[in-house]
Formats: C-alpha cells, structure tokens, sequence
C-alpha cells in the first residue's frame, strides 16, 4: 500500500504494533533532546535506573531555559547537567548556544532519523522529515536508555499546500490560520503531514514554525517531506551527506484533508490568552502596545530576526515600547551579526537578549500588568509570561517589528505601503557560519565512567512513590474547566523554574494559577490521596512531568476528564495516577468540588477491562469512566509509576 | 590661593561654607541623575514635595538596573518612572540604552558642571572634569528641585600619575592598586584628584574607570583634569562644542599626596569578597574558574570589550566556563557590532547581555555557590552576585578574558606571551556612533502639567516617619562588625529589587544577609524603636536610601558605630536616624546585642553641641559618642526626617 511520509517514518521504526490509528505501537527512537527545565529530573532518572552510557545514536542535552540566573540554583542545575552528559555520554549545548529546536535541526537534524524531546516543541524537526515528538521526561529517559517509545497510532491529516505566500505574509501566519480553523484541540492523536506544491516554496526553517506549533494543534507531531529545500539547509549547514529524500508514495491516502491556499493567507493574531484566539492583524489594527518580543523556537530562523531587522531599519521604536528580541542560536545570531542586522535592530532601539527561550517560558521580560504584549512565541497561556494579568498577543516578525514601530498593532502590508517599503527579498547568505564549539560532545566511555555527578544543594533526588491501594477514596480538591495547560498545573517563571531539580519545593507552585489554596489542602488531606475533575484536553501545552509528578507527590491519584492532551496523559501514566475518561460528559456536572469519590478495588477493575465505576459518596451515585491505558501500562499504574515499576523488577537498563 | 581642579570645580558652585576640610558646604547643581533601582523613590519624593518642573540644567533619570523583568513589576516601575520624567520635565534613557554612567558621560556630560545622582557611582564623572557625587535619592530630589547639596568639605588627595601603562595593563589595574594601598576607607573624606605627566596617556573612558571605583575607596568623589583626552572624547561623541579647559593653577597644594608610576603597575586582581582584597593576578594565577562576566560602569568603554574581543577573536572559551558580556551602552554595542567585535566575542562562546548593569547588583548572571566568579565590576561585597555563598572576583578585561580561556586565573601578559598574541594596539574608531533616539527629552511645560504618573499595584506612597520622642529606649537588635555595606543593611538582587518601590514590604529584606530574624526581630519590638551597633565604616558601597528607610521603617531611631561611609551617613540623616559615633572605640565592645540602651532627651542634647551620652541599662553605664551633625541636619533628624520638616514647614518646592 502506498505510504505517506509519516506512515514510512513509523513503518522504519515500528518495534510493535502495526499502523491502525488508535492501537499502542512502540517506535525504536534514533535520538533525543532534553533542555534544562526538565533534563534536571531525567538525568535524575538516568541516575536512578543504574545506566551505564546512552544507547541512541545522538542524545543532546541543551542548556536554553534557565538562563537568567536571579540566584545560585540555575547555574548549579547547568554544573549538574555537564556533569550528567560527561557520566552517560550525552553532548553538552553550553548555556548561550541557543534554543534546543533551531540548534539541533542545524547540527543534529537528519531526514529519517526518530527522536523523542522533553518539550513539546521537539516536533519541530518534523520540518526535516523526521519523526520527532515531544514526551515527558521519563520517557525521554527510557530513550536514552535504548527503551522503545509507545503511543497510540495517531490518524495521518494531510494539509495540502498550494500557491505561495505574498509578502509581509509568512510562516506564522500559515499555522495561525491552522489554529484559527481547528483549535487547540484540532490535531488530538493526529500527525499534520503537509504536501502539495505550496510545500516547496517555503524553506526548511519555515516549515519548522508551521512544525513547532503543531504542537498548539495538540498533534502528535508534524511531517514535512525531505526534498530539495532541506538539502539546500542541510548544504548551508556544512552536512549535505546527511541528505536523505523522503517523499510520499504516488497514491498515498490520509486519514483526514484539508487545504490552504497560500496566496489567500493574510496576517494573523492570536489575542490572549490561548493561541487558537486568532484573528486577522486587520481587524485589532490600532491597538495599543507595551512590549514586542522577537524570538522563541516559534520563529527561530535567520530569515526571522532580518526581515525584522529590514522593517526596523533606518527606523525607530515607539518611546512607548520595549522592544525585545532574542536571537535563539549562537549560529543565527553570528550570522544576524554578520549581515549587519544585529546592527539595525540595536540601532531601532532594540533591547538584544542571550540566544535562549527566554521569556517565552516566562524567564524575564514579563509585561507590566494591564498592557498588551506582542510576541512572536508559540504560546500566550494565562500567566505564562510571569505577570499574572497578562496579555500577551502572538504573530509574525512582521506583524511585530511594524507594531513596534508604531506602538499600536499594524498590519504590515500597510505599515509597508505607508512608508515605502518595498519587499525586495532578504539577500540571506548560502552558507551559514558554523561553530560547534558550544557542543561538547559526549566523553569517551572510560573517561565517562570515571566522572562524579556534581549535585548543587538545591539539586533533590526524587520521592518515593508507593503503589495504588487497594481502594481510592478522598475528595475531590479541584474541579477545573476545559484546555487547562500544564502551565496552570506546575507553573514555569523566574520563580518556580529554579526548583525544577527539587520536586518537594516545586510542589508548592501546583495548581496555583488556578487556586492559591490546592498545595495546602492537599497536603492538609494528606497520604490517602484526592482527585481532581477537569473537562476537555487536561494538560495541553508543555511537555513538562513536573504536572505530573509534583501533583502525585502532593496525594493526587486520579483525574476524571472529559479528554486529554496526548504527553500529560502519558505523564500521568508514567507516574502512577489514573487518567479517566467521562463515557457521559454530562457527569462532569455532576461532581462539585469537595465531593468524595471512591474507586474501589483499582487492581481488579483495571484488571477487568477498559470501563471503570467511580462512586460519588456525596451524591451517592456511580460513574462510568474509561480509563485507554495499555497493559504496559496498567502494570506501571499498579506499582505506582514507571520509576517503582523498574525498580521492583530489579531491572537495570545499564551497567 | 592657586587651585586645584577639584578646589576650582567647589569654589564655582559654592552657595554656603568655605574650602575649610571638615565644614559643611552648599554646592549649586547643574546635573541629575538617577537610575530605575533608587529613581522610583526620588519620584516619589518629588510628588510629596509637590514639585512642578526640574530646576537643574540636565536631568535624566536612567532604566539600567532592574532589566530581568521576573514578573511584572519592573515593567511598572519604567512606565512609572517615564510619566514622572514627562510630568516633572526630565529626560528619559528607556531600559536598553545603557548604564547611566557611561551614557551620561557620551551624551550629557560637560566639563566643569556639578552633578548629584542617586547612585554611587555618579562620581565617574569626575573623568571629564565634572565634580560629581553619589547620593541618597533625596538629595538627588532636592537637587532637581533646585535645592543645594549640602557635604562636608573633603580634603583634596593628589595622586601623581607618571609613565605609561604596558601591554596588558589598563585602568582597573590603576583603581585595583589605590585599593590594595589605602583600603575601602582610603577615600573617606576626601576628593581624590589624578595629576601629573601619566595623566595625559589615559583616554577619558580609562579615567572613568578610575574615577568611577573612587566609590569603593570610599572618596567623595574623584576628578581628573579636562585636558586634550576629554576634548578628543567629545569631539568623538560630536560634542566637540561643550568642551571647556580645566586644569590645576600652577602651585596648587593638596592636603594629601601619593604617586603611581603607571609602567611599574601590574595585573591586580581582587579576591572575595572585598574590593580591597587585592594581589597580584600571578599570585592567585591557576585557580579554576566557573564564570567570567566582562560589563559594567567600571569597564564600560569600548575598549574594555574591545580588549576582550582581541584575546578572545578565533579562541573558545573553556567548558567549564560561562563567559557573559553585558554591553554598558547602546552606543557602546552598535559601534562594537560594527567592528566586529560582537561577532568574536559570540564566536568565542559569548553570552551576550542587554546593555544594563545586570549581575553588577545581582540582577540576574548569579554563579553557582562555591565557585570562582571573575568580573570586570566594581564590586564584590558577600551575596551582591544574588549567590549566598558567592566567591567573586574583580579584575581589568584583560584579566578576564584570558581567564575565560583557560579556565583558570591567568596573567593576561603570560597568555599573551605562550599564545603568541601581541599588542598591536586596537584601532578603534575616532567617531562613536551617536543615536539618541532612546533619551526621550523632557515634555513641554504645558504638555508635563499635564501628564498623569501611571502607578502599578506594587508602587506604594511613602510610609510616614514620626519626629523624634523625649526619650529613646529600646534593645540593641544588632552588634555588627567592620565595613557593612548597603548591600547587606538593603539587599540588591533579583528578589528584592523588584520591591525597591515599596517600602513595607522591601523592610522584609533588611539586613537578611547578616540576620534573618532581623525584620521579625523590629516588628515585635514596635514602635518604640531599637538600637544597632557597628564599628567602622558603617554602610559602605551603593548609595541606596533603602538602606536608611527599610530600618527605619522597622523602628530603628539611632546607630553607634565607629565610623560612617559618607552617603549613608547622609541618608540616615534625611530619614530621621541618629548616626552616633563612639568617641572611645572600647565602648563598642561594651556593648551586648539584646543590651537595652538609653537616649534621654535626645532633644536637648542635640541642641547642647556635638556630644551625646547613651546610657546601657543592662550594665548600667554610660558611653559619650558625637553626632557631627550640622544644624541643619539637626532639624531634620529631630523632625524625623527630611520629608517630615518640609512638610511641617508646609513648605514647597515647586508649583
């Protein structure tokens, strides 16, 4: 049968299963990326599996997210870090070498290639044609250690492409136009492959923003195919022989379609607080502003930052503006030196940041309560940029650089047609300027064993977690509304960020976006545990375990849900709490918070199938949940996680 | 009499007083400034003084130290502090262009003016022949609102500079062996004043190196003479019109003399954590290193990044090493972009930082506790780098650089010779790039009466400060050693800067570095009010009144020390605080923390001459210590305060 391009990438990985939509398959993964923000526990988890040296054939831990360093612990967490890849063999990206996403697809991306990442953008690479998702830690961790990975076979959508984009239109506004017609939710157990003639005239760089957001659709991940425009990078690169053609077969059949006329595409704006809140730039033109951020792994290419420097050239930002911008790789911002952008964006009044995420995980930079933000981020969560009544808008490079200009939100075709600017190209060079020497690679295995990990005092082990009793019973603490994102569960930001290495402190932060009160009362409830009700896609956004695992150690055990995003569940999972599904939505309404539930007997009735009974004391009634977990995993619930499974099983998966 | 320049500069602004060391003197002031960390309370205190418009020639408030933006209330802090500029008639540095002392120097500073600012290292002016000096942010209120700047007359400290300086040598040497001479009291009291034939071969940028770590010899203030380097620098910065000669009469005296042959000067470098601990960089050379940050306005030229790139162009730093650049300008920044100097320097693994002070006051860059720190800054008092248990030390880029590649102190001279790298001088250019479009200029009259402050949640009013009782009684709280520094009495760093525009709840950091308790401590004790005990040069270091108006919040009325560091001593002053000083230096170790000390009729005493006898109830004996007062600050204490007496005389200053 004819295959798709992300149907020949999983049949080339597929350790079990087969490719029916829906049904647990088990992918042998090439590669792995973890960042700082969550590598901290999965080398803690490397740590606590015994592991002698990773088995991929590239694993790279980046130091891109906890840069700003208000105190001692982020500079420890980075000495433990160097620490961890010198004893398992892992490159080190040294702090300042840029965003995980850009910097691996420049000297690590290969068409073909699997790879797992602790953070949801890790499908970004699709834009390379390979098969990259984002998975909780532990999962990343597993991967390291030569472990398949496990999901369930996601439906193939293809978005055929046609036509090209006019100018002042670009990337962005092509997977904005994506999230303004399907939502958050729209690509749920869903691979977004893009085809069609329109695919070849945007370059890879471009394709990796419309790849990067997938993950805002909730998809699985994003496929591009490899063709000529990734060739012409990976030549830019310095790595042509890591080209390998992959195109779809003649006749191949989705899943599900859809088509974007590219020509058609016009400026669009996510407005707060969600990233499928999109509207035309046209329609809240005249806004006013406080801030534009350029940057993030949602416009990380070269082409991003010069088109912004181009329309600010010359120019001058509004008095009323900050005007941030964060080049995301060393290798992008020597080069934007180079071009002499570097140059006008300082000259317009720009205020130029360490390549890194930056504010984009709400580390530094956040807005003045009240005031709009313009970002060129993949995410506007509520909060999530560290002020807590914020608004926080995201668009193009062009959509930003003009509104900086102005202070108001500008369309950049009339900004262009208003001052004569005339869209000549960019004249960006063929070759980039290479320096791999922020990549310490991986030590040679004697050496590596012979290494101590350096542990900060800041820097915990993880707790204990004892297997499901043999009855759930507690109350429910908090009954939460739909697309609540792992944002609102384990909040990043200068102040929580720090503890990311110590699950015990960082507990303090769960849930307190949404109620201040969730880490006292839950403690206050203490080891018998509680539930949390929520509605539709619970856990969206970040891949972070943290919103996992600092709930469980606060006494969750089980959330009933109206559905999931696709990594959290998996998280959850991971770490020992039931994820249930509703089989009549309408018994949402029916739990109030405080209600006590009970699940009796969990063993036998996980044992006993897919459906299982939740008896609300308060109400005295039952509910029917369905709780998708494969045998796998049930066993990994059983014992109370994955990490006390392994440990029970006296497995080792090294030395 | 022939005089000096400092003695010229006092004699053209003189209101009050004589050139007597030891009296008071009035000094008429042409220029402010203030920065963003102490600016938010001198627009708060021109609001209670009702002021209407700026009285001074030039005042500029600067944003340069709160740039992380870990939540949202330093963002509302800058548009705080741009209304008060567009209200009161002062310019406006938006955040990212620059440190104020070397922006001011580029864009303000002339020859022969008298410039107060709320920062202490407003003495960095004195490298144009500027007679500049830190201060409290009242004093610097009072300035803008015209008032004179009351100080006692210092004695005048000639240093003969003859010969040149070698290779690999540079002014931070020169400032780093007046420190390893005379101490961080060396200055106190005293104007320090650079003359002699080695003057004339430090460009106006080396002298403002010099001048401006004067502050941490404890001088108040430091002049060089306007010669043909200050002409070659405004001529540079197309100010060429706002040159004016000034230079000693030939004869002139000074009170105290010393000499520096430049070309015997060496590496120095010095070690934690006093920016006195020095030694030769050879004697400490080998020590590994984890961090190395090259900014701040104590190597803020061109050249001190220039430096840097030189050594480092075509090199990469060491694994072990975070090597961070923070940019002093924006000015600074484009014209190094345009050198290529940005480009070496990220090449050779640079961490590139928005121009500002950043980890200067902790803000953000903080290293990992027990490891060396190495930086181009003015200082290293205990946690100023936001880490507890820092380990930093200050040293020229040279020194830093060099290190920065070999991950270990290094002489710069040795470096240069193993690698081969000679001393062609660095060809920088005779023209700066001049952009002023980030210094808004002050509003109209019309349009500023007009114009509304814009105050965010966290921006409190001024707490009120009640008059001096009939008695003071109360415990001493704290016995504290030599050479506490403001640092330590008012923390800087990531968590308590944010709340530098709220009193109340910044009180909760005071002292915390020596004494957690401390603030506990104060408020169970009340109102009553409460004693400390210092020795010698008592609140050393930046000029916060924070440090004044955080105790004095929390209740304490009077400090015994042995000696004063000359700004806080004023601030204590202004904020109603009895600054006492032991004739008999024995006392000190009479006096027990928890001993319940006595002020009877602090009223009546102060009115009988400078003597004042505290009585210890616990031993039941008497100490006589000096206040040194003037008549003047009398008045103000016995009211509470300087804002307490204006507003009792129901005095305004404007409108």
């Amino acid at each position: 049968m004819p295959r798709t391009v992300a149907q020949h990438l999983i049949a080339d990985h597929l350790v079990s299963g087969d490719l029916r939509p829906g049904t647990e398959i088990g992918l042998r993964i090439d590669q792995t990326l973890t960042q700082d923000a969550t590598g901290t526990l999965v080398m803690q988890e490397l740590e606590a599996m015994g592991l002698d040296r990773a088995r991929t054939e590239v694993s790279v831990q980046y130091v891109d997210h906890n840069l700003l360093q208000a105190d001692e612990k982020n500079a420890e967490d980075h000495e433990f870090l160097r620490s961890a890849c010198r004893r398992y063999g892992l490159w080190f990206s040294k702090p300042g070498n840029g965003v995980s996403h850009p910097t691996h697809m420049q000297r690590f991306g290969i068409p073909g290639k699997s790879m797992v990442g602790s953070d949801s953008h890790t499908c970004a690479a699709g834009s390379l044609g390979m098969l990259a998702m984002g998975v909780g830690g532990l999962e990343a961790a597993l991967a390291i250690a030569g472990e398949p990975v496990y999901v369930r076979m996601p439906e193939i959508w293809g978005v055929r492409l046609t036509g090209e984009l006019p100018p002042w239109v670009s990337a962005k506004d092509v997977v904005l136009e994506m999230l303004r017609r399907h939502g958050v939710k729209g690509g749920l157990n869903r691979i977004i492959e893009y085809h069609g003639p329109g695919v070849a005239t945007l370059t890879a760089m471009d394709r990796h923003v419309i790849a990067n957001m997938g993950a805002e659709l909730g998809a699985t991940t994003t496929v591009f195919p490899s063709d000529g425009a990734v060739a012409a990078f990976l030549e830019a690169e310095g790595r042509a022989g890591d080209f390998v053609e992959i195109v779809a077969d003649e006749g191949a059949v989705f899943d599900v379609e859809d088509h974007i006329e590219l020509s058609a595409v016009e400026p669009l704006i996510a407005m707060p607080s969600a990233p499928d809140n999109v509207v035309l730039v046209s329609e809240v033109a005249g806004t006013g502003i406080s801030q534009v951020v350029i940057g993030s792994s949602a416009n990380p290419g070269l082409r991003d930052f010069a088109i912004a420097g181009r329309i600010v050239r010359g120019r001058q930002t509004s008095d009323a503006v900050s005007f941030d911008v964060n080049p995301s790789s060393r290798e992008i911002f020597a080069d934007l030196t180079k071009l002499g952008v570097t140059f006008d964006l300082i000259s317009a009044g720009a205020r130029i940041h360490q390549a890194g995420c930056m504010g984009c995980i709400g580390m530094g930079q956040a807005p003045a309560q009240g005031s709009n933000s313009l970002r060129t981020f993949p995410r506007n969560f509520p909060g999530r940029s560290g002020t807590a009544e914020d608004s926080v808008w995201l668009c193009s490079p062009e959509t930003a650089a003009a509104s900086a200009l102005t202070g108001v939100i500008t369309d950049p075709r009339d900004f262009a047609e208003r001052s004569g600017l005339e869209w000549t190209g960019l004249g960006l060079p063929s070759k980039a300027t290479i320096n791999t020497d922020m990549l310490v690679p991986p030590l040679p295995p004697d050496e590596a064993k012979a290494t101590q990990l350096v542990k900060g005092p800041n820097i915990s082990s993880l707790p204990e977690f004892p297997p499901l009793p043999g009855e759930l019973r507690g109350p429910v603490l908090l009954k939460l509304g739909d697309n609540v994102s792992t944002d609102e569960i384990s909040p990043a930001g200068a102040r929580a960020l720090p503890f990311r290495s110590n699950v015990p402190k960082l507990a303090d932060f769960t849930f307190t976006r949404i109620d201040e009160t969730y880490p006292r009362r839950a403690r206050e409830n203490g080891e018998e545990g509680h539930f949390v009700v929520a509605g539709d896609n619970y856990g969206q956004g970040s891949s972070r375990e943290h919103a996992a695992i600092t709930p469980r150690h606060l006494g969750l055990r089980a959330v009933l849900a109206k559905s999931y995003a696709r990594i959290h569940w998996q998280n959850l999972a991971n770490f020992g709490i039931l994820a249930l599904e509703f089989t009549d939505p309408a018994d949402y309404d029916r739990i109030e918070r405080e209600a006590v539930l009970v699940l009796r007997d969990p063993r036998g009735q996980l044992a006993g199938g897919t459906e299982i009974t939740v008896h609300n004391e308060t109400r005295d009634e039952d509910y029917r949940l369905l709780h998708r977990l494969s045998g796998r995993q049930v066993e990994a619930v059983l014992a109370g996680g994955r990490i006390p499974l392994l440990a029970r099983a006296g497995r080792r998966t090294g030395g």
